[in-house]
């Protein structure tokens, strides 16, 4: 049992708070019983894990998680409350912690729909159109330059699990953008100001959405390249928040990819009918 | 220029961080450039404001804003950065914070669209979701029971000015809730679980959207009269952040209006021409 916060192992951990070192370590921290489970679920590498027995009996989540992960073999560290609280960066923490690879999932190919962050600070918007993301069936989300780190403590927590189920590659100049994204397919750009109604682009097609910061907006780079497309509003409301217009876009993404899918289905059922 | 905080003035704005107060006297605190403007360009009664000089410089909006309020007679009250800062929640205040009432904006009749927040207590989800009720021509927003206030400082700031512009009505019971919900009109309750999606639904007809909170979902009179419905999601994605899912569904219903409006147009053209 860990009492000590100087303890080795423990300042290794909380060493990964800090973004340069999770690339160093090609590890991070990951922290709460959701967070861990999905990574254990989806095949991550977990090298350890830190738990508060204090907080076991009141959490049969924390139990249960731990009862597969012994079963697995992974390494279960016991550790005090207060050396617990030092790795964690929430209130009530869950006392369930674990030092994990960075996920690096495979990118589909053909890809048929991309979301890029561009200068996107907020670690809770980032996390946010993240697990949008992942729900609208979006193949890859590029963080570009000047974005939040994807594998920072809030960034994963505000994803809830989307880190381990959607592809995420960082690219910190323009030129690793363009390796990602496909600029012979139609950009665009979320944007207040823009012309095209957001439900009036042809989504069947294969395509790369950005979502600029709230504040800065997208690069000049983007601004130049991408059709700006916006979220017809009512009123004197002059913006939305950034993760919800890109998440109202995705969706409606996927709203048009379902409705097509379902008239290929019927097409094709009343001709084999 | 107040130089103590625990002046005499200062210490009664600060009273208002606390909801209870914000009750009893009618009037709540503002902070920052952008919701003192909306606030002073609604008409929201400002009873006086605080500014600290030290910020003018570098901040030409704050500047700006002072002028206008100072030509329309409301009284600027400087204070020193360190007073100002007492009044803060923000890291790096903006400089500016009012006093002002409680706004009571008219609620439309009849009303075509009404949201429910139902024990929804993140304030940054709240605060999001009243802003995209607005953009989205949403007529009311019901603060349910055990839902945050929506007068709370970072209820306010997701907000933007959405406070000023959306007529908002606050419940603590459930009878009180049936004075603005009209439950002969559809009742729909965003629910990961739910059977119908969402795009299915009819939002031609006036109805009444119920988002819940996140942990704690909706409440049990909500679960036995709404209709749940679903934005469908790929992969194992088991839910969407609160305020995403429910401003999909208000901007969908955004969406089916304006169609409807413009088909409505084209059959009056076609007549007439």
């Amino acid at each position: 049992m860990i009492t000590s916060p100087s303890n080795n192992r423990i300042k290794e951990a909380r060493k990964l708070q800090r973004r340069r070192e999770r690339y160093a370590q090609g590890q991070m921290l990951i922290e709460g019983v959701r967070l861990v489970r999905d990574a254990w679920q989806t095949g991550a590498a977990l090298r350890h894990v830190f738990y508060a027995p204090e907080v076991l009996e009141a959490e049969s989540a924390l139990a249960e998680l731990l009862d597969l992960l012994a079963a697995a073999g992974i390494e279960l560290v016991p550790c005090s409350m207060s050396v617990f609280a030092t790795l964690s960066e929430t209130v009530t923490p869950q006392g369930i912690a674990a030092v994990a690879g960075l996920p690096r999932l495979h990118v589909p190919s053909p890809r048929t729909l991309t979301l890029l962050l561009d200068q996107v600070r907020d670690p809770g918007n980032a996390g946010t159109l993240l697990r949008s993301a992942a729900a609208a069936g979006v193949d890859l989300v590029v963080f570009g330059p000047e974005t939040v780190d994807p594998f920072n403590e809030k960034v994963l927590r505000a994803g809830m699990g989307a880190h381990f189920r959607t592809p995420i590659r960082i690219c910190e100049q323009w030129d690793e953008v363009l390796a990602w994204v496909d600029i012979h397919q139609p950009l665009y750009l979320a944007e207040a100001a823009g012309v095209v109604s957001y439900d009036e682009v042809d989504w069947s097609v294969a395509a790369t959405l950005v979502v600029g910061g709230e504040a800065s907006g997208a690069s000049a780079w983007v601004r130049r390249q991408a059709v700006a497309i916006t979220i017809p509003m009512q009123g004197e409301t002059e913006s939305l928040n950034a993760a919800v217009a890109g998440s109202v876009i995705l969706f409606e993404a996927a709203r048009q990819r379902r409705l097509l899918r379902k008239s290929v289905r019927h097409v094709g059922g009343a001709l084999t009918g």
